[in-house]
Order: C-alpha cells, then sequence, then structure tokens
C-alpha cells in the first residue's frame, strides 16, 4: 500500500473512475475498455516503461459501476497489486493460442448485460494498443454487445486535472526549467549538437527528471526549418539559434517546452522575431479564460504576431498536456474544443524567421478560473548569447 | 542526401523494400499499410521521437512495385525529406474534419486496383498506430480493395537483420556494456534506488546512447519479485541484490540486457542460483542454431536450470530484439517460429531463489549459420559485490 500513495492515494483514483463512471451513465456506456499506457496509467496508476516492448497487450475494463478491473500479462501482476486495483486477471503472455482475448471476454462478459455498450476510445490522438486481429476476434466474442466509441468520455475528464496532477506538471516544468538553466555549460560555439542532446537528457536527470520521453531540437542561422528532428553530429557555430524542445517526464507527468539561445549575438531578424514570439505569448496568457475556444487561442497568437509584422508559423500552436507528450485540444483554426478550468496547456507560437527558417517559443499552463497560471518558468524576454 | 547516409545508404532501404515486396508477391499482397513508429522507420529511415505525441497518425505505403510512398503530417515533410523517400504527400495535422484519412484514400486508390488487397500488421505483437474510427473510415473509402493481415509478411523481413543492423545494435550493446562497467561508482550501500536509476541512464548517455527508451530494475534481499518497475526511493542495503535492465537506443536501434549486483557479499542461495543462470546462457549459446524453434530454446532454458538444482521462473526466457525493444519470437513453450541466421535475440532466462524471489539473467545475440555470436560483453560469471 505504500508503493500506492508514492504517486497518489487510492481517493484520486476512485475520483477519476466516479468522473468516469458518470459520463458513461449519460453515454449510454455499460464499460470502458482501455488498451493504452495513458489511459491504464490514469484509471489504475500502473507506472512503467515497460509498454516499449511492443509483445504484450494490457486491459483495463471500467465498469459503469464498481471497482475497475485490470485484466493483464502475468508479468505485471506484482506491479497492479500495489495499485489500488483489487481485480487482477493475469494469463500469461505472449501466447500465441489466445493472448488474453479469452479472459477479456469472459471479464466483460462478466461486467455488461448481453444487451449492453462497450466504449473504446476510437478518435482523433487515440488509438488501440492491441493486435487489430485480437480486437475482431473480441467483438466476435461479446456479441450481442455492441462496441461504441467513446473518445469523448475519456477526454473530458483526462482534460480537467486535480491540483495533485498539476503538482506533478509543475515538478516536470521545475526540472526542465532548472536542466534549462544549465545549458550555458552544455551548449557554446564548436559543441556538436548531439552531444549537446546528450547533456541536456543528464541535466533533465540530474535535476529530478524520471526520464526523458522526449528531446527534440535544432539549430541554424536565423532559426531552424524543422523542430522535430533528432541531433546531428554538426558543432554548434556563431550565428546560429540553437532550440531544445523537451518533455521530461516525473511521477508520470510531462512537460513539454522548448527554449531558444543564441549562439553569439542574435541578428536583428532573430531578435525582432523572438520578440514578436515573447510578446504574443504574454497576449495569450493575459487572454486565456475558461469558455473561450481552442480555435481562438490560435487566433489570439496568430493575431499577436501579425500586428508586430511577424509572419506565423503553419500547424498547431499549442495543445493539452498531461500523461502524454500531447493532448487534446488542438490550437488549430478548426479546433472548436471549449476551454475548462483545470486544462493543461502549452502555448507554442511559431514565427517564420526568413524562408524555411522559423522560431517556436513555448510555455505550460493551467487554466484557472480566472485565467492563465504558468507551469513552466516563463523564458527570458531576450534570447540568452552562449559565447565561446 | 548526407543525413540519409547517418544512419544507412539509400541502398540499405532499397533492399528492405524489394524483400517486403517479394512477400507481398507470395502473400497475393498489392500494397502494405504501416502505421507504427519502428515499421515507418524500417522502411523509410525518418527517426524522430515525435511519435511520444500521439496527436497525428503517420502512414508509409509499400506498392507491390515501385517506391515507397510517405502520407504524412507536414510538419514532420523536412525531416521525411532527408531520407531515401521521393514522393511524400502531406496534410497540416490535427485536422478534426478528415485527419489524411482522404489523402491516404486516395494513395491507396492510385497504387492498388479495386480488386486489389491491402495488407496491415494484425497480428502478435502489431498494433494499428491510428485512430480506430479513421481506420474503419478507411476500409469504407478504399472498397472494394480488400484488407487483409500482412503480420507474417512484415515480421518475416524484419526479423533478418542486416550486417548494418546487426553493427547498430552491437554498438548500443557495447554502450550499455560500458554504463554497467561504471554502476560500481553509481551503487552501493545506502544509495537510494532511483537515484541509481537516474545516474545509470546519464551514464548511458556519456557512454553514446542517443536516448534510454527503457530501463527497469528492482532490488532486494535474494533477488526480487518483480522485473517491470520503475525505481522507488528505498536505498539499497547490504544483501540486497540490484537488478538494472536497459534499453539504450543508438541511431534507432535497441540493446536489451540486464546485470545483477550484489550489495555487500551473496548469500549462498544467490550465488547457487546466479552460477546456474550463468551456465545455462552457457549451454543456450552453444546449443542456438538455425533451424531451432523458439520453444526448443525455451526448453534448452529450462532444462540446464532444473539440472542444476534450480526452478525456472514463469514466463518468457528471450525474445528478439531490433528496432523496438522486443520483437518476435518468443522463447516461450509455445512459439513454433524456426529460428533463422541474421535474426538478433536476447536470452534471458529466470530463476526462483526463494518464494517471490528471483534472478534474472539477459545476454544478446546475432545467430549466425555457425551458431550466436554475443553482441552484449558477456557477463561475469561471478556477480559483481559493491561494497560501501
Amino acid at each position: 500500500m505504500a508503493e500506492t500513495s508514492l504517486i497518489f492515494p487510492a481517493a484520486e483514483f476512485r475520483g477519476r473512475a466516479a468522473r468516469l463512471q458518470a459520463g458513461m451513465d449519460r453515454g449510454g456506456i455499460d464499460a470502458l475498455l482501455l488498451t493504452t499506457a495513458a489511459d491504464v496509467f490514469y484509471v489504475t496508476g500502473f507506472l512503467t516503461r515497460f509498454w516499449e516492448s511492443p509483445a504484450r497487450p494490457w486491459f483495463v475494463v471500467v465498469p459503469r459501476s464498481g471497482d475497475p478491473v485490470a485484466v493483464i500479462p502475468s508479468i505485471g501482476a506484482e506491479l497492479m497489486g500495489r495499485t489500488w486495483i483489487a481485480e487482477i486477471r493475469t494469463w500469461d503472455a505472449p501466447d500465441p493460442r489466445d493472448d488474453g482475448i479469452g479472459l477479456l471476454a469472459e471479464t466483460l462478459a462478466d461486467l455488461v448485460p448481453a444487451s449492453g455498450r462497450i466504449g473504446v476510445p476510437m478518435g482523433l490522438e487515440t488509438h488501440l494498443r492491441m493486435p487489430l486481429a485480437d480486437f475482431e476476434a473480441l467483438k466476435r466474442r461479446i456479441a450481442p454487445r455492441d462496441v461504441v466509441d467513446a473518445t469523448a468520455c475519456v477526454q473530458r475528464v483526462r482534460e480537467i486535472k486535480s491540483e495533485s496532477e498539476i503538482d506533478r506538471i509543475r515538478a516536470a516544468c521545475m526540472i526542465a526549467g532548472r536542466a534549462f538553466d544549465r545549458v550555458p555549460e552544455i551548449a557554446g560555439p564548436g559543441r556538436p549538437l548531439d552531444a549537446v542532446f546528450r547533456d541536456f537528457q543528464s541535466a533533465c536527470l540530474a535535476e529530478g527528471a524520471d526520464w526523458v520521453s522526449y528531446l527534440a531540437g535544432a539549430a541554424g542561422p536565423d532559426g531552424y526549418g524543422d523542430v522535430i528532428s533528432p541531433a546531428g553530429p554538426r558543432p554548434l557555430s556563431t550565428g546560429d539559434v540553437l532550440m531544445l524542445d523537451t518533455g521530461a517526464v516525473r511521477q508520470g507527468y510531462f512537460c513539454d517546452f522548448d527554449r531558444n539561445f543564441a549562439i553569439g549575438p542574435p541578428t536583428d531578424a532573430v531578435r525582432r522575431t523572438h520578440a514578436a514570439l515573447w510578446e504574443a505569448t504574454e497576449d495569450a496568457l493575459a487572454a486565456l479564460r475558461p469558455g473561450l475556444r481552442a480555435r481562438e487561442v490560435h487566433r489570439i497568437l496568430c493575431e499577436a504576431l501579425t500586428r508586430r509584422g511577424t509572419e506565423p508559423g503553419a500547424g498547431r500552436l499549442g495543445h493539452g498536456l498531461g500523461i502524454t507528450l500531447t493532448e487534446w485540444p488542438s490550437f488549430t483554426p478548426l479546433d472548436d474544443t471549449p476551454l475548462r478550468a483545470g486544462m493543461v496547456l502549452t502555448l507554442e507560437p511559431g514565427a517564420i524567421v526568413a524562408p524555411g527558417r522559423m522560431l517556436v517559443h513555448e510555455e505550460n499552463v493551467v487554466l484557472r478560473d480566472t485565467g492563465a497560471e504558468l507551469l513552466s518558468p516563463r523564458a527570458p524576454a531576450e534570447m540568452p548569447v552562449l559565447e565561446r
């Protein structure tokens, strides 16, 4: 039991299950079938990097009333046994004859009447983390029970973070913030970008990250053409802008923000664009309120950049954050999701410096009734300069 | 073009595509639709940690003849443009109206006749990395084209590693090996396990890992009850056995092996069990040959342990390795897969020390025509002892 409370007390998880069940009730869903690391962790607290192995599926069933049931490979029984979940059904995986499908079908039949509906997340930003052929076999075995989309049911609950969750995300942000403060020790003219990436990950670990699930970045004169690449061996050189964007993880919760550094004095174009990004972020921080639509945040950022004579970058300009590096909603012109208090969000405006060259700036916030509260330590208004 | 060859020259990827196409020809599959990070990397060389974000699906289509086509979010166009893939079709994701499905359906219609069959991996150890509702919509849009299981087609090709791939996996093993050599600097009586985990990941990075996707482990008297947990804050104490199991990544390729350390002098039971595990591994190393079935390796390891008076652990005793932490086949009593030269495999015997207490030992090998060649530096026959 001691280990359970390392991350959260059982009451936190009971509250989550109750909120999911309220949504199931409204949606006429009799049980949720969850298969991803994020959804399983959310409901149970089961936290392991073993998801890196695609060999075995893992299932959690949340019935409309009563406690969730874990249907998992026996290799996970001990760790699941340390969570709040009391009912854990296991099989010896991987089993090419039946890799848990019989046991899962029985469990669903126990919990859901034959006329019932089983919800599975099937919409945007979801995937089914089990073999597709096994899912088809499962549907046949649990018929006439219906399988329906439960994306909204899960997302409307997960998107509102509890204070305990907000504390964990803030802790991850503070860790990355301290690592960014150490970049002057790590990066400078002549230093290869891949060495900077290695040292930055070690700095995140030294500052308290449990692991570093994401680091991307780039460096180039007047900015970069790409923000998702791993590092190459090219040394940083004077005139480059270095960008590091990290998703460091602490107790299962991510931060996701970046910082820019000028290698030697920045050009006027870089200075001007960075100032516009920083100020556009201020505008958005001041404007964020529950009730705004995600697409309105996109518009606020774009207008703030345009007003300052800067061309906004394409793509989304921010998103949700929490148990995964990115969560819904998306700050694009197309996302109608209403913002609600308790959402943790990134503001991520990008702007074009020159053809094929951009800068991206990012902060993490929690939305309160009264507006945005920063979780990441605010970036300096002027880009730090790294000299030899 | 320079960046392409950072990992492999285009000829490596052309060979992979040709081998997949030969399998498609035999299986009557007109195009493969690939959606996971591993399959996309395998065919294209597209390597990014951006897969951590569940927001966007990514697609690669391998037609029965001709070059693969990437159908991807525009945010990845620049990075995909540095691979050998010439035809890259993009859309602005995430798009709640149509997140790439229209473009993907058009692409499949361009490449596959209406009477044709599209292969998707659906079997054991696979999953579909896109929203399920979008996959259902895709099937309707590409009808009457059939969607069929292509697991075997992909697995029979990916399981045979090229010499270039073997070099990369060996490099990852050597990195982890050097990090394990540094454990005496990191771990010892009184050191909290979570601090050991952080420092070990930093050691992997310092020794050349691009990132550390997996670290699990445990510590306890006479072994451990669990091998997939993250670390807690409990300090190591004399009498514990510490196990660290890592999947460090270099240029997209994993190692996966563990090492055990005695905190102070080991008990006789630990010493005896460790010796049995080490010797059972020697037996398997000597016995491995192309043509053996995966289940026969399981039997060899179990018999070797039993012969030495040790009770084998439950579960699989090894598996494939490469682009993901674990790949097929599985050394279980049920896996009939024939071993073939070029497979990279882990030998991972576990044994019971006392009720609820086990030890696990692991090495990585490549199977040659003549037998096993070690890729991991062989563990010492006697467990290293860490004193204060």
